[in-house]
């Protein structure tokens, strides 16, 4: 059987595991897909432990560590998604069926191909030449799908057993096949919920109309405020921090295929709407936004009924930009709001959920090693972009062990994640065994 | 027995019916309510019959008709409110219980007090006189509570049989004990709904937030158009056929207990809202309104989903004021709402239901023999309001019967309709009695 054959079946292997972290029926499959990697990472001649959460098992392995060589941290996550609608497959979703060049299967993207190949590529190294020129710590984790609860709390417990120069991460997107990408940025998010309170009940719009606030008019007036007509925010010191985009980084993505048409081509609006003087992909990927995320008020039924209702609400969130301070942003927005409350009624307002922006410089020496290493894999020069999401897990890497994320995509834009025929592409399996061996050589010798 | 305490009995009768019209299990309460009234018009002399519709019956009772006098409709309605929370009531509620000065029971205003004083002053008349000073026709429906679904199909029937010269109704509000109040205006109504549609399903906010038109956003600024700062409704020729306040309705309105304390006493607000140079009851009975009576967009349950959702709506409703015409006002609301729809979204708008405006003059030679009636009932001259809400039956009286109705309240304001504890004043039973018989008296010698 050739090599590739078994670093396929193998992969296949693992996929099988339908180790689904949300289904409380899937326990014990995701616990076994962790002792896989257990075994897996014992056959390569790691020193690999399973580590009990409230939650599933880390999985951490290392190789023997030698002190004259920088560490490397690669994260993945073994768990996967639900597979429902299940009539949506035209596959069994835990039977990984090669289709012309690709691998079907729930996770074969997200995330299990992705960090597999980078154990094999590790396992290919070490086979060819008997040591790696990094040290390295595979921190594989079994709950990313629900929103990796015990990560954290893991890390903070670990500093010492995970202490690393630099993480590697392939998670991310590929901005199309053999074109090699690296993100180096991540948008952060501040929410809140505001409600504005009016008459003391739903009232008569007939009896009382005309002389009362309502509430979902007063909401919507307030909402209306956040922007100007050309979709700047109004929040006062909203963008007193924001780090303007470097001229290197306007020109790396105007040379990208056009990021206008393609952020209408996959939303399927007829036209963009946002911050003037910014293309989709720096609106997207480097400016902060106001967002409605919801608002509701009064009658939603069918049909009409003609009340002013008591209270209205709407839910927003922030999309923060390097450097941005999650809790400023939530401070001045709660301000705004509470300053524009129209007279005769009450707001709250309640701060949820933040994290800061990330980002990390792709010319600095790990970032140029993470250049080298795509370049050399897919053959051309990689594409420094952003993403306009938020991954809280690199920025607990980077808040509590102090390392920046080299994000290594290796997800194609049509590999359908989180939904029916999810795929991976076997050019990127076989690349990422690559892409893996070749970011160790350039971070060995930076 | 004395004949008030004859009257109160036989109210008292008519009130135990049950007669829910919403509810299918009382339907024979509804029909037998009917008959009782069948029978308490034969035995003062009048030819009354119970009309059959697709749903509860139509009661008409008709004195012997005069050809040397008017002809007055007297409108109401036997059918009642459910009678939940039924824990809410002191007492049960179809047993008719005086305390103090008030009757309580379910119905006792709303309006099987109102129109069965009309009946007993009808009677009084008769047994004082042996004649009316006028010929009266009694058009009670049992159907009111849902809408009055048969009653103007049954008005198209038979516009000979109710032939008329003036309509009377007391199923409004009185504005104090002893108070004669007199209602000569209601607003009208149109009704829409309208939808924004963005993206071509919910989209991740952190990808596309800031580059695509979020329709959550977009319905907000879309109703925060309506209006400008000053509560002015911005749709282009809103006002255009708007009747103003004469001086004479302006110095009534201010002589009135104070409708801007009495409209936040009531709605719980700490401040007024509104168009500007209007007091509060000129804003609710005389000037026209755009209200957003719903509200609703993406996600409104615990916590944040950071999407940008695929659409979001509002509901709206116009109270109209002569003599704009709904159908007109809604066409200009659509156009406005059109015109406005903002790039990347398309907008649905769907026109309701609606109904014009209504007012009559109350100096009129109906309107004086009307205001003489109220005085020498309640010694003092009477009120002369409008009100804000619509009533549709007026309205179709008005249209196909060709007449106006005179709207002579008997609610107090703390009658309870529709809620539990619902109570009539005892000296508005005997007061409309004496009413009946001086509106009889004034409109015979009109």
């Amino acid at each position: 059987m050739s090599q590739k054959q078994q670093q396929l079946d193998e992969f296949f292997d693992f996929l099988r595991f339908p180790s689904i972290s949300t289904d409380s029926a899937h326990k014990d499959d995701v616990d076994r897909c962790a002792d896989y990697l257990i075994e897996k990472f014992g056959s390569m001649g790691l020193e690999a432990s399973k580590y009990a959460t409230p939650g599933h098992p880390i999985v951490i392995a290392k190789s023997a560590p030698k002190a004259d060589r920088p560490t490397v941290l690669i994260y993945g996550h073994y768990d996967v998604q639900p597979i429902d609608p299940i009539e949506g497959w035209a596959t069994p979703p835990f039977e990984p069926t090669l289709i012309d060049d690709k691998i079907f299967c729930r996770g074969a993207t997200d995330n299990k191909g992705q960090h597999f190949s980078h154990i094999l590529g590790v396992e290919e190294t070490l086979k060819q030449h008997g040591e790696l020129p990094v040290n390295v710590i595979f921190l594989l984790e079994g709950e990313e799908e629900i929103g990796s609860p015990n990560l954290a709390p893991f890390l903070e417990q670990n500093r010492d057993l995970l202490a690393a120069d630099i993480c590697a991460v392939s998670d991310t997107g590929m901005l199309a096949p053999g074109v090699p990408t690296m993100t180096y940025g991540l948008r952060g998010i501040s929410c809140l919920e505001f409600t504005l309170h009016g008459p003391k009940g739903d009232l008569h719009s007939g009896v009382y109309g005309g002389a009362v606030a309502n509430p979902a008019l007063m909401v919507s007036r307030l909402v209306a405020k956040l922007h100007d007509e050309t979709g700047r925010v109004l929040i006062p010191h909203f963008y007193d921090d924001v780090i303007p985009l470097a001229d290197w980084e306007r020109e790396m993505w105007a040379s990208l295929p056009d990021g206008d048409a393609s952020t209408m081509a996959e939303t399927g609006v007829s036209a963009l709407w946002g911050e003037q003087g910014y293309t989709a992909l720096e609106q997207r990927w480097a400016r902060p936004t106001a967002e409605v995320n919801g608002i509701g008020g009064g009658y939603q039924g069918e049909g009409s009924k003609t009340v002013i209702p008591r209270s209205a609400m709407a839910k927003l969130s922030f999309r923060l930009v390097p450097d941005q301070d999650p809790a400023a942003i939530a401070r001045h927005a709660k301000e705004f709001l509470e300053s524009q409350c129209p007279e005769g009624c009450r707001i709250d307002v309640e701060i949820g959920h933040d994290g800061p922006a990330y980002v990390m410089d792709p010319h600095s020496q790990h970032g140029k090693a993470a250049q080298a290493a795509l370049e050399k894999t897919f053959g051309s020069a990689p594409r420094l972009i952003r993403e306009g999401g938020s991954i809280p897990i690199i920025q607990a890497i980077h808040d509590i062990l102090g390392i920046d994320s080299l994000l290594l995509g290796l997800a194609l834009p049509d590999c359908q994640i989180h939904a029916p025929n999810e795929n991976f592409y076997l050019e990127n399996f076989y690349g990422g065994i690559r892409l893996n061996q070749a970011l160790l050589e350039e971070l060995g010798s930076a």
